[in-house]
Parts: C-alpha cells; structure tokens; sequence
C-alpha cells in the first residue's frame, strides 16, 4: 500500500493504517521521509499530554482515566505508551496495562505502546514521530505515558504541550521529587491514590517546594485524584484544558512546539551526521583517529576537528 | 598557572594539579584543547576499572575496599565517583561516602566526584576526559564508580577497560539485572553482602543467567565479597587481574581502548556540530525552520537536510 494511501486510510481513522504508519517510522523504513513529508500539513491540532511519575503512582490507570473523560467530551483520543527499558514494541504488548483494554473496542481511541530501548537516539528520536502520526490521523488529544522512570520523563516532557506529574502519597516522593528534577517540569501535579493516607501531606509538601522557586508565570495546580474510581478526573481535565487556554493566551503553546521541532530536526540532523562518519572514506577515517587517539599521539579534540573537516567536504 | 606546568605538577603527584586539569576539562575552559593535547602523550596507562550496580549493593565500599587492595599492591589508584543525577561536583562534595575519607591523607590515591547532570552531553562527554587526567597524572589503576542508576550505567561500561556489576542478596536483583542489560555489560561480576541469607541462591541465579547466552570468549567469573570486613576483595582484584591479562594476550584492551576513543572523538564532533547548529546565521536558522516544521510548512527530515546544508558550507 502506497503512502498517500495509508495516510488517508489513517485520516478516516482505520486502526491498522495508523499502526502501520507507526511501525515504518518506528523502524526507519524507507518510506519514513515520505510519509513524514504527507503526514506534515496534517498535523499540529492534537494537544499533547505528558504523563509521568514513578512506577506505583497510577499512570496507567490515570491516563485510562482521562482517556474515559475526554471520549465523554466527544474526543478523539491517541495514547503512547513509551517504555524506555524495553525492546518490544507494537499494539499487542501491552502488558499488564490491562485498564486500556476498556478502550480498546472504541474506534475513537488509538492505542499504542512503543520501546525506545535500543532506538537509535531513544524517546528523542522516535517519540514526537508516533506522535506526529497520531496528530495527523485526526487525534484531538495525544496522551503520551512514560513506562519506567529516569531520564525519560525529563525528555517526554520535552515532547508535551501540557506535562502532568503524578505522585502518591507515602511513597517517599517528596525526595524523589526534587531528585528527578520533576518540581521543573510539571505544568499540573497529580496526587493519585488521594484516599490513602498521607495524601493532605503529600500535596501539602508538593506546594511547599513548588513554592521555593522563583514567582512562576503558570502556578502549577496540584489535584487530588483517585482514578480507579474515577475521582477527580474532571478536575483534572479542567486543569488541562485550563493550561492549555493559558499557554494560548500567552504565545507559550506556540514557543513550546518550535522547541520541540527544533530538538527533532537537531536530533534527525546529528544522527544524519553520525551516519556520514561511519560512511566516512569506507568506514576507515574514525577508526584510524581513535587509533591515534588510543596511542597518544593525538587528542580527542584534534582528532574531532579532523572528522568534521572530513564530513564537510563530503 | 600555565598548563605546561599544571601537567608537569599533575605528573608529580600534587592533588591540587589534578583537581585543577579535571576542573579545567569538566568545566569546557577555554584552555581545555591545551590541556587535552598536553595530556595525550603521557595517557594509556592507567587500567580502568567500571564499578556499577543498582544504590545499595556496596559499591562505595567495594570501591573503597579495591583502593585499600590496590594501595597495598603499591599501585597509584584514582577514583572517579559520577553522580548522574546531581549537579554538585568537586573533591569535597563526597556526601555520605564517608569510607573513602580512609584515604583522603594517603598521597598515593585521588578521589574526586564528578556531577554530570545538566552537563552538555552528559557522562559520555565529561567523565573520559576526567579518566584521562588521572591516567596523564601518574594512576596505574582508575576505579570509575557510578553513584545511581540507569543508562549511566551502560555508558560507564564504554569508559571502562574492565566493568564490574555488583549485585547483593534478596535485592530483586535477578529481574532488575536482565532489565537493566548488565548481563551483557559485566565482565566480571561481585555479590557483595555475601554474608546474607540468599548469597548462593543469587551468584547461582547469575550463574545461570550467564549461561543462557552465546558462548562467550571471556566467561565472566562470580566473586562473592563482603567488602565492609573486606572479605573477597584479594579473589576481586586476582579477578580483575586476569581480566586485564585475557584481554591483553587477545587484542581485546586495544580494541575496548579504541572504541572509546572513537566515541569520544564523535561525541566531541556531535557537540561542536550541534553549536554550529546554534550559531547558524546568527542564531536563525534553526528557529526559522522549526518554526516552519510546526506550522507545517515543512517535515523534520527536510528541515534537517537544510540544516546540514547550512553548516557543511560554513
């Protein structure tokens, strides 16, 4: 099937012209420059929702939770599931994410879980790719869940419009909070499992920190959730949308998405550039400087300055 | 203080030397290609021990128990401690490693900490250039730490010529080891604590985990230590030992030696390529064509093809 054909096929919102389109650029098939070159026009409507927080905090019954809530607005709903520890990819492999399978037979919610482990550039790389492709296949919102913790969820936030920072009570996450640097990235926090003891504490502690920093332009609102049993979901939605309206109102959604294209043509651009210095005279110009560099009898430094002379004239 | 005599002080011995060169490197001084190209000839003898593994195996002890081991063989040991996740660097900021202080008056052992959060590029970039000082400065053996988790841990594995992974009984080690792929990173491997119940029930665990894989030219010995009573720490050493001689009689030391000198040399080229991203046309053309890739004008990989159009003909 040709590309304009898939791109149509996913428009009209056909399930499986979506996950192919998904696994070409997932899988840097030929095709990719082609289909990012169709998929360009379409996008940029869907509102990107990040979603992150320790492994226990609820993320995916949260995001299972929102996903109800918006297809109640009548929403179009895609959902990336992106687990930054594992090589397996695709529809199926959801594990044990089994509150999504409520969705599953909605023709109006599109799944999927992606694996950056092992990509070429992970989550920068291939990430704001699916996400492009939800967006052009008419998806009004895009919830993308990091699966794992770490470095991760700094780069998704990179890749949101709207980044929501789970927490819940009790789980040491006060320090966890400021180590992770999650107190930076957080447009709404969330504590989940607000029934819990511990939960009046946790937010409280939460808007203490989010307080020390300097005077914010957003305040970012913590909201108290329990998404097993739907509580507080609204609100949350209410705190999306209301940030949303904000970032609109004051040219941040604009800026947000030129950052992110930028990092994405960076990115697409370094790994282009690395290719050219393996290719670089047959795959033997790198190696005989590292071999140099090995022996001492150059620097790594000089040793760049050389490589690039050498991509440059290419 | 010129770096011709910064070098010549480092060779003498003189902390102060080091602890300024590594400041120097770690801090992208201007004299930073000097530094490098004074160093290169005086590097490639240090052997340079990678010690990983998930926060609570021991791995400050172990670290501190191998320098004690090391010192009484008469070796120069240096210790690189790299805190991915903390922005603090520097010879005093040692937090709660207080068993390293044994060794703070000994003339024969530089510890220094190293933060690489926030750092441009991250370990990849920082920590081979700080291996390379105490390499230069006179260490027979440098023992780089990681303090945390994560990714960090595989890139230390690139730095190293010998990795150790150290695991401790009834951790949930044997799920977090596969997940976190140090199966595939250890060349040799410590269960630390082995004093505790489950010692056995986790070396033979590995053992088998070890196994399954393809068979390998160097099959990594287990080493069960108590490093805090500094038990197994000789049967470590005669390990690493062995390790080193292996991969000297099979070409292994020069061909890990040059791999790393090829990932530093394109991880140095990738940096002054994504700054002359940055200075393209006075800061415009990045921006301009993000600009563009978000309004939907143009695609990622096209936009990233003019970006490399434009620095190629700088």
């Amino acid at each position: 099937m040709d590309v304009g054909t898939l791109v149509e096929q996913a428009r009209a919102g056909r399930p499986r012209a979506v996950a192919r389109l998904i696994s070409l650029v997932e899988s840097a098939a030929p095709e990719l420059r082609e289909v990012m070159a169709a998929l360009a026009p379409l996008t940029g409507n869907a509102y990107v929702v990040g979603l992150t927080g320790s492994p226990g905090v609820g993320k995916s019954t949260s995001t299972s939770a929102l996903v109800s809530a918006y297809r109640r607005l009548g929403r179009r709903v895609g959902v990336l599931a992106v687990d930054p520890s594992s090589p397996f990819s695709g529809g199926a492999l959801l594990g044990d994410r089994v509150r999504m399978q409520d969705h599953a037979t909605d023709p109006g919610v599109y799944i999927r879980s992606m694996a950056t482990r092992g990509h070429l550039g992970g989550l920068a790389w291939a990430a704001p790719q699916a996400i492009r492709v939800l967006d052009a296949a008419g998806c009004d919102v895009v919830l993308v869940e990091t699966v794992g913790v770490g470095q991760s969820e700094v780069e998704i936030a990179a890749q949101a419009d709207t980044t929501v920072v789970l927490l819940a009570p009790g789980m040491g996450d006060g320090i966890q909070a400021a180590k992770a640097g999650i107190l930076e990235i957080g447009d709404v926090y969330v504590v989940n499992k607000a029934d819990r003891d511990g939960a009046d504490a946790t937010a409280r502690e939460l808007r203490h920190m989010l307080g020390l920093g300097e005077t914010r332009a957003w305040q970012p609102p913590i909201v108290k959730t329990v998404a097993a049993r739907n509580e507080g979901i609204d609100e949350l939605v209410d705190a999306l949308e209301k940030h949303r309206i904000w970032m609109g109102e004051h040219g941040e959604l604009t800026l947000r998405r030129q950052r992110r294209a930028s990092q994405e043509i960076e990115s697409i651009a370094l790994t282009a550039l690395r290719r050219r210095f393996d290719h670089l005279h047959g795959d033997q110009r790198l190696p005989a400087l590292a071999q140099k560099v090995a022996d001492g009898q150059s620097d790594p430094y000089t040793a760049a300055d050389e490589l690039i002379a050498g991509i440059t004239q290419l």
